[in-house]
């Protein structure tokens, strides 16, 4: 019984078109990148489980791929632990490596072996595969690639300013429109989440508002009121959901929080000044990024005409990341793109290039073995040229081998059968226009140089 | 007590000036295959496991990185069977999906899942990581890049000849010098060990004859008694490796083996008249390759000067990897280049291009932010010219900027303090020559466009 055929649920294969509008998509992003002044780095796909742990919150770390220890290490399994439903324990005693869940703490263990030989600040950029074991739907894969740039190691509101032109030169290039920047500042929402006396719940709080969007306001409430929130809690809580207009408001009760507020504001106007391109700016009071690293301004970007994508982008401002390998006081300021995301918005919008598929400059048509060698030769030499060839490999009918010829795309296919052969030519036919043109064994090599 | 940074062994980081080289050799790469007609695919990282089972080996699938199953599945682990000893079946209940091995066998199940929409012959290539529990050593990671390039649904000695010479040109445009291809046919191994009557282990014999270079001929006689086989037997292996010469008396006992033997022969003089570059090709009858799936000619690349580094590329002619899901009689050719023993091999011949380095074109220095603020309108000027810019994020001591300037290679420095502000000007320093140029505020941007 054969097996069936089939990838895994929450991954893609992408075929030659996809891979060259994925490829464009890299390109236009790196090139931004670079004119930015990020330098890329590269990081392995699995790093210790420890160090994954503690940082992306509870409910993340659910989520996180193990790799099961192999050759004789599995033996240790701890069957005990398992059989006390100790599940915790017992994954331990087979896996010590995970994959990784994003590219920031790849990142900040980099930034911690390679000190040394880092000159700060970094501003490096990554553009690599994560992977998370989440429920498969729209706009959300188990396997994904994230474009991530980050300032390591200064802090500094010019690198705000210049991560949120950046988004905005990369979308702009894209041809993306009716795209939103959301700006908000962690500051605020622990100035707020202080106010209603729930400072030692921070994360756990910034995890289920996070949600909002995703399961709406009643199961985010319901879950509030799971982690111990009284009722004067939760309709503060609501009240502050209801009218985000008065985030200046909370804003004044913290020094800490209303300079904050004033910087979100001056970074939005400086946004404003020099940007020449559509993306708007909001500052939202809502936007909370369930991830426990960061610490100052936090950003989404995310599209008006279809909102259900997800973000397409999202960062911010983060001060610890490296604490936990003993180096202290390293600020950083990162963004991460969705790169599917930004292909499925791409496709909607019908913005990806006509020229960026792979041509087939000439294909040589298979006439059978003493025909076809004469031009396997000739072929090497227009590859040589830089000009990209096909040679039929076998001898089919030819209506098989010219149907092959337009389903790849190929721009002209070369006629060298019995006939040719007898007056020492070749047949020259462009698939486009149809025009059929003969020229001698040796003007063939030029002709299609005078072309390219 | 904080963790000490480091990544897991077997797998690394790759800095700047690494990715620049590797982007270097991945777009080389890449050239020559569009060159020859192949179009790129993509596949996921994992595929299930009972597809990536009984195509390598035994040996090698004990070296398939396992995916634990996630959140309560891993609650199904079968204990009993561990307690039982017996750890395939453990293993099966915790785990179904594993990360590739090799990109041959995700292309099987990619074209027996799309051959709807494949136009056969169908040239793929496919750049991407695959990943190997094998023990790490020089030239050998757990994580590393495989660059392959498939032609699927055709059986043509045209696709052999064409396949060396498609190494050929990659290795010529990479500059390396030095290597040889050897190749051998499958058919020829088989009448061989048919004629010492071992036919029925085939496999694990070629398995076994595989590993000459690496651990000698008496471990490999060793181990090959271990698979049953007698003294004579053993004798004509030794005899057959010590004298591969009579490779061509082998190949008469039978039809097939003496026609693949004419085959090679008539590849070798082929591409010795085709190719202008200077790789040596060398039938070499202990070339066995390891891997089960094998059924034509072989291949290997092999550097004489570095022959520790192992094989830089293989391949070969296979006739049934998609039975297993149920399409029968689709042939395939490929080969395969091993992306991180290639830039070992570059960075021993020294050939990395100087100008593949990602350089900065100009940072301005920060005097504090009212001198810094008139630079940042300018810097999303430029960069939307094209010119990669930096801006020094913090006002700190000019040594300290300059330093990072020279560290990461910017070629000019801007200077704008209150002297130049007063006078309403740019003082810009080429960092490679000294020279100093003062200009007015409208000129700095046609300056750089100038010399970009």
């Amino acid at each position: 019984m054969p097996f069936k055929a089939k990838n895994l649920k929450g991954t893609r294969d992408y075929s030659p078109s996809e891979v060259a509008k994925r490829n464009y998509m890299k390109n236009t992003i790196r090139h931004c990148f670079e004119l930015f002044g990020f330098q890329p780095i590269e990081t392995p796909s699995f790093e210790a489980i420890e160090f994954l742990e503690g940082l992306y919150g509870d409910e993340a770390e659910t989520l996180i791929f193990k790799i099961l220890n192999s050759g004789e290490k599995v033996k240790k399994a701890n069957v005990e632990a398992f059989q006390k439903g100790d599940i915790p324990s017992f994954i331990s005693s087979i896996s010590d490596k995970a994959l990784r869940y994003d590219l920031t703490v790849p990142l900040s263990r980099y930034v911690a072996q390679h000190q040394n030989e880092i000159n700060f600040p970094f501003k490096r950029y990554q553009i690599q595969t994560v992977w998370r074991a989440d429920r498969p739907q729209y706009g959300r894969l188990q396997e994904f690639v994230q474009c991530d740039a980050d300032i390591i190691g200064r802090k500094s509101v010019l690198n705000e300013i210049d991560m949120l032109l950046l988004m905005d030169l990369i979308f702009d290039k894209l041809k993306l429109k009716n795209l939103t920047i959301k700006i908000n500042h962690r500051q605020i929402l622990e100035a707020f989440i202080s106010a209603i006396g729930a400072s030692n719940q921070f994360n756990p709080i910034v995890i289920e508002l996070d949600k909002l969007e995703k399961i709406g306001l009643d199961k985010v409430i319901s879950l509030l009121r799971d982690l111990g929130l009284n009722d004067t809690q939760l309709h503060d809580i609501k009240q502050f959901i209801a009218h985000p207009d008065g985030l200046e408001n909370f804003a004044k009760q913290s020094t800490d929080a209303f300079q904050a507020y004033e910087e979100l504001q001056s970074i939005k106007s400086q946004f404003e000044d020099l940007s020449s391109n559509d993306l708007n700016i909001k500052i939202e009071p809502t936007l909370v990024r369930g991830l426990n690293y960061y610490t100052g301004m936090i950003l989404e970007v995310v599209s008006h005409e279809n909102p259900s994508i997800g973000s397409l982008a999202a960062g911010g401002r983060y001060d610890n990341l490296t604490a936990k390998f003993g180096l202290q006081n390293v600020s950083g300021m990162g963004i991460s793109l969705g790169f599917e995301r930004i292909q499925i918005l791409l496709e909607k919008q019908k913005e990806f290039p006509e020229n960026i598929f792979n041509k087939i400059k000439v294909m040589f048509l298979n006439f059978g073995t003493p025909y076809i060698n004469k031009a396997v030769g000739l072929t090497y030499e227009l590859r040589l040229k830089g000009i990209k060839v096909e040679v039929y490999p076998n001898h089919v009918k030819l209506s098989k081998q010219l149907t092959y010829a337009n389903s790849i795309g190929v721009e002209n296919v070369v006629f060298h059968g019995p006939d040719e052969e007898k007056n020492r030519i070749f047949l020259v036919k462009d698939m486009i226009s149809g025009k059929q043109k003969s020229m001698g064994y040796n003007e063939l090599l030029d002709y299609f140089i005078s072309i390219q």
